[in-house]
């Protein structure tokens, strides 16, 4: 493991060193599991009662951070600056090397990029293309004229079915599975007849697809993930979808066919969207939602249905006391009865 | 890529041309990416205004479409007409050829139709059989004593467990999963206990289940599929689940341990079921709904919990008010007061 | 099959026999499945109606079970007397032998326990442990340095990343992902940038984890499921998670990063829980409920957002007459707005 000095880690972060800047620095780890030797970071305020109990040896965090016994180094983004110290004290282990693994069954027709890497149990089939350095991990496929591009990982178990396009870039989980068939059916004299699904998947450069998550061909046309969108785990994304650039989608997520997602979308966990609706560039849909129409650029939304969320919180709120607003409505309505009683008294 | 002229595909299609019968037709697309020479589709209302736009060279539509400067090819049912024109224009390209890869390990004792394709990898154990002209792609595996009819498609890495069956004319999607163990322990002593699934999975004929969706076996007897049954992606079906024959699952909807769907049964997308109750026959469950106890035959629920999908949005609605109601009932409060004030100002 | 007398049987799992002893038991069936020969079991009320229906030969049942006509085995725990059951009258058949199939790819640094069984196609990388009697079955992948213990069975396409631990007598289903990255990612200049996950996941003893459900690796350090604990299908646990021991979670359900299960908590299905908030111990989360913050030891909630489940049932008993409140209110408007009129003219 690679060692550095405080002061050196400011000097490649960028930050401003609190403290020691002699601290040696060899590891990264969470606020309570790190060790002496550790830097930690601070990014979400849920933390902040950790930083005078952490073991670590320096902390990065914002610029407003408060002194603390131990180093800081303080910069614009904590988490960004995590990363980078990760990537320079944990350079990647663990990348396979070049080369096909015997194992693996390419067709002559598929064309192979420079310094690939291929491992066993593979299938590559006729027409495919896969690009330079790019990494296909045990047991991944690619169908005929299924492109790959450039510096992508495609870990174990990986499908990406015929004439599907990924951009460079790109990482794939385990089990993702790019353009199975969308779900069309076409119901007439009692039963459902399969309507074919003859487009395809074209996902941009920089995408991360999460663990299981399906992403599904077009029925005709493409199903589109724009550039730099991260999707998490268990995904599922329908026929003819197009979302943007730097969307979030994160983990059990449905998003129906024909949906748009404009660019910078973030759809919480667990969320569902219905078919043929757009949410606008910017839009936030929270964790659960119940999206049933075109959300506004911009908008924050949240329930079920997905109304905006500050609706929504107050909605909830008011949820809770529902019981007691009917005890308040049937007191109300006994003091109105009595109040009529009386006033039917005076008056006769 | 196959050329017919309207009429030829009004004959075929069984609809009548409204416009010039002679327009060439070459392709299929969706009305908004359509260019000249394609035919496309009008299915959604909400694609009405597209009509005018569109560079399609023909559009099927309903006998009732209004008039239009481009050729129509009106019929009954556009979404099933668009089907078969696909079929017709659109020739399934890359099915797999029949034979055995080398690289597939079958057992001597597994008994294969003809005409069968079997991908790399795959594994067909022990008293498997696999029937005539069905494909396995890459990495598929059939246990012992595992069943598949004839003429099915299983994308790579679907996995069929031991003794499970699946009938005629299925398609099941990369990463399926057939008879995994149902989830059933009992708790002694401070811990859970695997009771053993000693049942089965039957899957019935003209099947399709999307991919990376779980079918899991029975504790003892058999979870089925019934006949021409529908299930999209990410879906659970859990142990001893009983549907009947042409349902409708769409993705990351659950069903849970012995519930019963009856024919005709519609569950919407991420849709849960919970255990032992029944869904009666031609019901529809709106998506993200949480079915709670039964369902009777063509009743339409939706909401959390499941209700006739007419009080649930009139109770949405209302819901949306309820910070208003909380301000009535509080005006009302107040003036109910006075009034009583006064009442007592009166009598006194 | 074996064959035994309800005596022996009740020799065997510890009840008591009403009716005849001598009765031979030679299969295992659900109730309304079973036929002459075999034993069922009665554990959920909803099934009383059946004990006078089957055609079982004699039913598993509670020591308060009412007399039947066929014979009984009272039992304490009938569920966990039925699984004593199965095992007795169904031994395991298909347990592959021991070996390693020829067309696996073991790496030479790799270390492979006695008694092992690793099926065709499956990778074991550099460094990895694979412990005594555990089994890959087909197409499985160790990545490097991970560690899966004895007695597992890791069913077919199991991905174990680089650096997880999966403990002894553990069950992976089909499609499993163990250690796929975490979803971390940090926003800066209008693109997220991968946040690198260096942990890794850490699975106890004695746990088993459904099919394509997914188990992210710690950004740094471990995500970790404790020992005993039961996971269902298409289950997301994220990154940093940590459960407790003899937790349940049901299928669909997903568990965001940092938070923590303690011991013997149950999450029903489809649950959704947000990051960095702990479930007490013995907590219980009804299905589908959307967990936003801590739940404390032993509670029981329930809903969207998820509160106590009796304030859960009461306040979504009270929605459905939401419509009827607002009814409630006109009304008493009307009748307050005439009785403030017949006050102002009593007083004028």
């Amino acid at each position: 493991m690679k060692t550095l000095t405080l002061a050196e880690l400011a000097a490649e972060l960028g930050g401003v060193v609190v403290g020691d800047g002699a601290t040696v620095i060899s590891g990264v780890a969470g606020i309570r599991e790190a060790q002496a030797g550790d830097i930690t970071f601070l990014a979400n305020a849920r933390y902040d009662a950790y930083i005078d109990q952490t073991q670590a040896s320096a902390v990065i965090c914002s610029r407003e951070a408060r002194v603390s016994s131990i180093p800081l180094l303080q910069v614009e983004n904590p988490y960004l600056a995590f990363q980078k110290a990760v990537r320079l004290l944990r350079p990647e282990l663990y990348r396979p090397p070049p080369g096909v693994h015997p194992s693996a069954v390419i067709s002559p027709e598929a064309v192979i990029g420079e310094g690939v890497s291929i491992g066993p149990h593979c299938v590559v089939a006729g027409g495919a293309r896969l690009g330079a350095r790019s990494t296909l991990m045990a047991g991944c496929y690619l169908g005929e004229q299924a492109v790959v591009g450039e510096d992508c990982m495609l870990y174990p178990h990986v499908t990406v079915r015929e004439e599907c396009v990924v951009g460079n870039r790109c990482i794939l989980h385990p089990g993702v599975v790019i353009g199975a068939d969308g779900f069309g059916f076409a119901f007439d004299t009692g039963r459902y007849h399969k309507v074919p699904q003859v487009g395809n998947v074209v996902v941009g450069d920089d995408v991360e697809i999460g663990a299981n998550s399906t992403i599904d061909r077009a029925t005709t046309d493409s199903t589109r993930i724009g550039d730099g969108t991260k999707i998490d785990n268990l995904v599922q994304v329908g026929h003819n979808v197009v979302t943007g650039d730097h969307c979030i989608i994160v983990a059990q997520t449905g998003v129906s066919g024909s949906t748009r997602l404009e660019d910078y979308v973030t759809l919480g966990g667990q969320v569902g969207v219905v078919g043929h609706v757009t949410i606008g560039r910017g839009a936030m849909v929270g964790g659960q939602s119940g999206v049933s129409k075109s959300v506004p650029p911009g908008a924050k939304v949240s329930g079920y249905p997905a109304v905006p969320i500050g609706v929504w919180k107050r909605v909830t709120a008011y949820l809770m006391k529902l019981p007691q607003l009917f005890e308040r409505t049937k007191a109300l309505e006994q003091r109105v009865e009595k109040l009529e009683q009386e006033e039917g008294e005076i008056v006769r």
